[in-house]
């Protein structure tokens, strides 16, 4: 994926439009949450199992489509704003992770994923 | 940004702690509004100015790319269960929003960005 | 529940910390996201049937009844700074749901909750 | 606010439409997260003075209401069947609050409200 392509593209979307003054790294925070409450929404009602055998074609699978794509959209406008590189911190995130939760005693732990 | 290799080492990750069983598509999307509720936290008591002008180096924007990143590993994972192809997900939603919000009356309008 | 009693205490606790400049809507909607997001951290890697009989005493019902709270505290200020009757508010809600999802065709039917 | 009987008409309702199969506190938890999203995108292009001054009849004061309704509506039925005394969370979680933010340390001091 693109990512510096992308952030352009989106960064010309928003100057087009006159947008930056409301896209402060605040208010964009905010609408990535709205954006997640939506994906949200479309498994709310599911069982786990329904959501693991979603159907390539079913109208829940073009809703959940749109609203991860709506999630990225935001996470590229805030990296982009902030200047963060994504990937960087997404491999670093994988490190801390792969240290906290050793394979050993978290094989199959739910409980280790809980709540601190 | 390579995509497959994210989620490869993601999909690794997960084998080796025999977390598929927790994976489930519902439930990565209720663990990425939870870390959408952990940045939005970064930014909920700070003014819009602030969160234009953070520090590289405080510890907010540390936070920030932290919550970032988890928001995105999350993000990867849910298109990887659902074979979604986040590229083409988000140059699609960015191609609606252009016909939805054309650049004439959309000009610096806060009003066209709200609910429906 | 006396919410004007709870509304009231929580007024002087915002007064005494000088916190009225924090406690715009807005900022108070984040929180209250935020709060959100950890509630749903308690659920997420649980069963809905682990959910469904999680032990009184269990550090995840203590969790859960933290969090809830939590949602509550800025509902309570939310409807406080906006003006708003929640109890007339809920049960004009109430109202328009019955009328939404009628008896006879929403019995057992996880479809009508979907998305619209 | 008659709690109790809040809780009974909810209770009633979900009854009669043979939802309680769906009403975990799993999938209450998920969409109480979709209404808080909700609820954040009414704010979320707003200035933080606008939303002080949202005016008492306007479209986003009646969905403010609407979606402050629902979270309520989702924390009534997750408070009921997880058999948690909201008011007493609430009074508990307050008492918490004052002993973690003294008036004298935390007078208008917006970092002490930051992250851990």
């Amino acid at each position: 994926m693109n990512i510096a392509k992308l952030q352009q593209r989106l960064r010309e979307f928003t100057a087009e439009r006159d947008w930056d003054q409301f896209h402060s790294p605040k208010n964009l925070a905010m609408a990535l949450t709205s954006e997640a409450g939506e994906l949200a929404e479309v498994f709310q009602w599911m069982s786990e199992d329904q959501s693991r055998t979603l159907d390539e074609s079913s109208t829940n699978m073009a809703a959940a489509k749109e609203e991860l794509a709506d999630v990225m959209i935001y996470l590229l406008r805030l990296t982009d704003v902030l200047h963060i590189n994504l990937e960087e911190a997404v491999n670093e995130n994988i490190a801390l992770n792969e240290a906290k939760y050793p394979v050993g005693v978290s094989r199959g732990n739910a409980t280790k994923y809980n709540r601190r």
